[in-house]
């Protein structure tokens, strides 16, 4: 669905046109987003909303004598939530330089930790429903610190970092680095390993930080058999440990259906003691997340692009969302 | 003059590129704007000075493959006025769902008072000059309510509602709803029905607001005969009649000469009475923009997109300007 | 290296595109920057940082039926500097309108002093390394006024001027125009001319403005050998006079060497006397920035659009960079 611009004189000459290009692609999604956790007599919200989300993503490259690769990316997305719209502005870009298996990026990386198979949902969104439902369906979201990791950011600047990533047949290894500005160094590495055999991928991943609450292992077992999918993920994230299961399958030649259950312990008895607990609401044997979050999510191919997308999950904090509506890209 | 950017495929192979695409245009106007309110003793700015636009609009389309199409659109808009010159930056965006005459559209919808045949002027601004003129040409801009119902926003997101659009030979009907958040519902309800009949096209609409002084009804008749063009529009705005008288005639191959003539009444004395009148600067039988606003407008065609736009318009408020500038789309 | 969108018809009809069109161009550049004005226990910043450009150009136009061009352009820029990485925001637009020699732009303008010739370095960022290293080496840029001239803002909005351009033969004549908002008018006016003939160019420009420390005057005389360019600039700024000479090899087939020297004079007695020296920090025979400012370049070509680019340069104010780094455009 990627669209590619033409140097002119491609179009009235022989000329290869492979050097330099610009391509722009992007998805609309939009539907009615139940939440339960909205009211107006609360926080002055409906408890049915429209969510949205218009992305325009350009992608710029560039191919040297030699075959190395340079490319850039940023985008522009539009997006509403509780009936509060937003306009669209760029986020930070991400360059990169690639030959053969070897990338090398720079900005607003993707991350190691982020990268890793197996802890996404397999939907369009990577979540349940409209727009992810929150992403209680991934490990590394527990308590009050979701995705405190380094991560592609599509609405902000992004990390400003550095990874380099390398792919051979089905193995692909990740390491990433950022820091932040100020007196003292305040740093996140992630290392992410992942290798696929048949219809199985297996993966891992790691952060290392400076801040509090981010150091995490994460670990994950997929399984694509065909018309069904099974998953297993599981990932300590600084003393509070998550596990998820996940399957889904075809039905007929255009439906998806998927379910997921995760659980979330409570957080660590020693951090708790070793005063780690300040500014988690939480108390030892406790968390705002603990327990478990499920949901179920389906899928109908409308074909050229879009698609009819439902879901549904129950947040381990209590929260129900149901969210119906289409997805299409371009 | 719309673009469009066809998928790589499409130029190397045969496959259909119906299915999703992303298209550009806009337009860019300039030129110079007498404004007798602006002073440099008084408010700092000259008299006369730039006014200026560049729209770059994108417009993006995937189509399933039962014939619904769906599209999303948003644009960004630098805007000079009053030499304060503005940056771009993306309004809130459109998705829309179309198949045959019917259309939903949600977000930052048109708006049913707004998609009204019969309202704006018949010039490439929608108004007079080069950048509308304040747009007291429209009869549903009163006092100092302008532009108080739900309208596509440019420069801003937009109202977040959602609209059904029904269009069959020469009729279009229109209903747009949008609400605000708050501990009470505020929402604006509107319809509009159009009639196209030979030269002829009529046209009513009305919103139904919870806030104050935005229930309106306008109705307008106008003409295309040939060279020449001519309309009436009316509409009671919440206790504010107002009716305009519009003609418009070509003046050989390249040239369009308009002329307008609007008359605003006092606000409605029982409105006063019922203590309505607290937010308005009035009082019985007076308002701001109370009386007749009148302008001509000279378009000249230059070919290719681009013409020579100048107009004049005295307002009701007994401010003049006149602007002249070119304009040219893409 | 430019991308054009042609008219949907026009790839499936014989229509002519002349008419109406959008190009979208840009480049990337990243690398890394040794600043040692950076140091985490002053100012939080490491000395060696990532800085990076994208900017994504949109050039708009149309053209009529008569041979008169109508052109606006803006940018969105991502740019991250000292690990402060920012999204991307549209510019300021600039309309032109050209016929033959002649060109007319308004609002954010080129500037008659920005677009003298021999006044930047023959460098793809136009200055040291990879982000310009501050540019120290335009004879404009002086103690703690640089940039102090009307020029095309690719961040920011600019100054809504105008200006006039007339190009014939070897020979560029340009003058601009602007003025800021307030109960006093406050203006630049530039003016400036150049003159090719063979391999020599010779320019001036002056700018006259009714703020301080405004008013300059640049000469520059620069020959392009074929192998080897030198040149020659001069300027004074308002009392302050700078002086440089320029020189750049060709290396082989793909590599470029070039250095520089400038010298900047105190700030002139008399304008000290004369008690103008305020909001400068200088004292009579003194300045910020006084006397040399030396660098030396490295570019080596990829092809494709890209290359390699490495640079050092000493400010006059004791400051080193060095910064190396890819640069590819698209």
């Amino acid at each position: 669905m990627k669209k590619v611009l033409f140097a002119t004189t491609a179009l009235i000459a022989t000329a290869s046109v492979a050097a330099a290009d610009v391509r722009i692609s992007g998805y609309g999604r939009f539907g009615l987003d139940y939440n339960d956790a909205n009211d107006r007599a609360v926080n002055g919200v409906s408890k049915t909303t429209i969510t949205s989300r218009l992305r325009l993503q350009f992608d710029m490259s560039a191919e040297t004598d030699a075959g190395v690769a340079f490319d850039a990316r940023f985008r522009a997305q539009a997006e509403s939530r509780d009936n509060t719209p937003g306009g669209a502005a760029f986020n930070g870009a991400r360059f990169g330089v690639s030959y053969q298996g070897f990338r090398v990026n720079v900005g607003n990386i993707i991350g190691a930790v982020e990268n890793m198979p197996g802890t996404y949902l397999e939907t369009r969104t990577a979540g349940i429903g409209i727009d992810g439902a929150s992403f209680y369906s991934h490990v590394g979201n527990v308590n009050n610190e979701f995705f405190n990791w380094d991560a592609y950011s599509s609405a902000g600047t992004g990390v400003n970092g550095v990874e380099f990533i390398y792919s051979t047949g089905g193995f692909t290894g990740h390491v990433s680095y950022s820091t932040r500005n100020g007196a003292v160094a305040s740093d996140r590495i992630g290392v992410m390993g992942a290798y696929t055999f048949g219809d199985w991928t297996i993966a891992a991943a790691h952060q290392s930080s400076d801040a509090m609450w981010e150091d995490k292992t994460l670990v994950s077992v997929a399984g694509d058999l065909g018309q069904f999918g099974v998953r297993l993920a599981y990932a300590d994230n600084d003393g509070i440990s998550k596990w998820g299961i996940y399957g889904n399958m075809d039905i007929g030649s255009a439906s998806n259906l998927l379910v997921f259950y995760t659980d979330e312990s409570a957080v660590d008895a020693a951090d708790v003691l070793a005063g780690r607990g300040d500014n988690r609401d939480n108390v030892a044997g406790s968390n705002a997340n603990e327990g478990g979050s499920y949901g179920i999510h389906y899928s109908y191919d409308l074909g050229g692009g879009a698609s009819l997308e439902a879901g549904y999950r129950r947040a381990s904090n209590d929260n129900d969302t149901f969210q119906a509506g289409v997805y299409f890209s371009f």
